[in-house]
């Protein structure tokens, strides 16, 4: 069984809004076994709307459809539908009673235009909407079931889960497992050339890479007749794809670089500093979008101006007008005075050119020194390390403070818990 | 002249990632006067490409294509045009070459599979791509012009306004143009009710109001045959909604707080530090997204932790214990503070229950102190207030960082220039 997703509505194809109902559905479809062939947005135009209902009936056994069913002139869906099946509209007297008293209940006038929310074409089968007045549909068009509901996204999710999601759980004959695998330090094509083979286009599971603000995924989708099996073979590949990228990889899902990096400073009992000049507070703010991380994230120093550099953190001058402030000496500097000010174990500290102006032939746009300091027994040790990253001014500070991250992450896999 | 936008990605039919370039090239298509019909999105199987295509060259005069350009496997775009086109892929020598340059300049590996990219279908034109390894692709199916571009959107909006936008903006027969005014610190139903008759659905231009992160933003959209009707009645609205809506109102379009902030102090010659306890650094690397930001930044301290709070930024020990950190007390010394030891002109200072543990009856998650310390003639002033902010974690950070910008916006509003 196979699904196609519609979105209804001019403000997707004018590109006001992001469509972001069709990723949440196709993955709730995918969690219960049941592959999307396409999403296909149309304007509210009743002529695109019938084409897309035909041709995507044809193409697949569930059609889901979102948009459209509002009160206002432009709510085209229910209409369309009724073209499709070449049949009147009808009232749903349960769906008008519904919207007559949410109205009352409001203390709010009902206009004519809300009457059309309870009209739905002969035959159809309405859905009642828990979160709103817009009810949704169901009807057979061909061999497809179809399915509109409101774009409204709390009220399109909690009908899927109440009236689709059962139904379409029990219909799959077969199970989709996704996982997603996050690597860090390497790029797109020496992550394809280490899977090698895990990468057939003939495989199952099939395995992917998607890349993202400087980090590889790794996507690798299963697809068997039985949970077990599908869950099975989805942990074999799982394993070989992580066999092949070692340490590259840092995460899976949605499991961010600074909440692993959070988790293996806490299980160590060991805490973490910054000194940030290109960043300017990007690592420290990274750090602490993990929930609790006053147990291990102390604290920082945003040095911008050569002033701060030197007054509020103890650089000298006279080694940034010697060295310049993007260079090994003065990030080895800030890391060793954040380590010591801060009496952490680690300090990340950061300099470089972001651009876009500031480049040189000698150190052009992209170029960082990450330095990161460790007090061992009471010594402090810098290591640091030169970058050249690609990318524009947003994307060369995310790339050097996730870089930073890693260097940390890297030394803290090497580091025995305290 | 009408277009159709095809996305390509098993991440995106499989829910894994939300499209975002379908509704930015729409909004592009708009503003050049061209109608998107469709946003069709497909997996990574070149059956559906081409079926895709064909499709979408039938109904549409333009055709978009982003994703599967990659050097991996499932990246399978020139392929499935190579077979619309029914004929062999060829070699395209500058684009190998380029490939290889950009290699050589990162000290980096080429592999066998980034040579794919320098592949083209036969009789396609090659689009050079500024920002990356992929190439573009333009060919002609029947009557249609079809564009293949990565999926990256920084890529593919590059290449978009170097090959594309010239050629539809030539093509186009009206001239839809939109305008975007974003305010700050009143809600949309308060926004609604200002504005009055200017949001009539009937009228055009016609005016709209999205809320994303805190900010309420008007949206205006002038649909007219001219280009010079378009922009004078564009122009029109806006300065009625303008008048309407007063100092809330903060930038225009794209435009961040932070950019209008960095004018404001560039423009008076004043410098701002900041101290930040709950955001740890989210001012200061707002603030600094700004190209040229040195002017007028200094930098700042992140004092998560208590000790760093002392320590670092020298609020007594005994302030902190006897106010609690999160107190208009704290507040203010660490506002003074800042502007003192950065000797700048302002500084601004946070501290807050972000959550999600942390909350009290007292102060509940969201409560935030804010600190606007200000140089006058060598005297520190501070003027503190106290806010109750709403969401998660990452919304009550990110709320707290724009509410205190915009307290110092609206402070230099009221400053002449130096």
């Amino acid at each position: 069984m196979q699904a196609i997703i519609i979105s209804v509505g001019d403000e997707l194809t004018l590109g006001q809004t992001v469509d972001t109902n069709s990723a949440w559905l196709s993955a709730r479809l995918a969690e219960l076994g049941t592959m999307t062939r396409a999403h296909l947005t149309v304007p509210d135009d009743q002529a695109a709307i019938v084409r897309a209902v035909r041709q995507a009936s044809e193409l697949a056994e569930w059609v889901v459809i979102t948009g459209g069913l509002g009160p206002t002139k432009d709510d085209l869906t229910r209409q369309a539908l009724a073209e499709v099946q070449g049949g009147p509209m009808v009232m749903h007297a349960p769906s008008l009673a519904k919207i007559e008293q949410f109205f009352k209940d409001r203390g709010r006038v009902m206009t004519e235009s809300n009457r059309v929310q309870s009209l739905a074409p002969a035959g159809a089968m309405v859905l009642d909407n828990p979160q709103g007045t817009a009810p949704g549909l169901r009807l057979a068009v061909g061999r497809a079931q179809v399915f509109s509901m409101p774009g409204v996204p709390l009220e399109m999710k909690a009908m899927f889960e109440q009236h689709l999601a059962p139904l379409i759980a029990a219909q799959a004959g077969r199970t989709i497992l996704t996982r997603k695998i996050n690597t860090l330090g390497i790029g797109e094509s020496m992550v394809g050339e280490a899977l090698g083979d895990l990468m057939r286009r003939d495989r199952n599971p099939v395995v992917g890479t998607t890349v993202s603000s400087g980090i590889v995924s790794v996507r690798i989708r299963s697809d068997f007749p039985t949970r077990v099996q599908a869950q099975a073979e989805l942990d074999r590949t799982a394993s070989a794809v992580k066999d092949k990228l070692g340490t590259a990889v840092f995460s899976e899902g949605d499991v961010s670089l600074a909440v692993v990096v959070g988790e293996l400073l806490q299980a160590r009992h060991r805490t973490v500093a910054t000194a940030e000049s290109c960043t300017a507070g990007l690592v420290a703010a990274m750090l602490t979008e993990v929930p609790l991380s006053s147990a291990w994230f102390l604290g920082g120093w945003v040095v911008y101006a050569n002033r701060m550099k030197t007054e509020a953190l103890g650089v000298p001058s006279e080694l940034i007008a010697r060295e310049g402030a993007v260079s090994e000496q003065v990030v080895r500097r800030m890391a060793a005075e954040a380590l010591q000010r801060s009496a952490g174990d680690y300090a990340l500290a950061l300099t470089g050119v972001a651009g876009p102006g500031g480049g040189s032939p000698e150190k052009p746009v992209g170029t960082v020194w990450i330095g990161l300091g460790k007090n061992m027994a009471g010594q402090v040790h810098v290591a640091a390390e030169r970058f050249l990253l690609f990318g524009d001014r947003a994307m060369v500070r995310e790339r050097a403070a996730k870089t930073a991250l890693n260097m940390l992450r890297l030394e803290l896999l090497k580091t025995d818990d305290r």
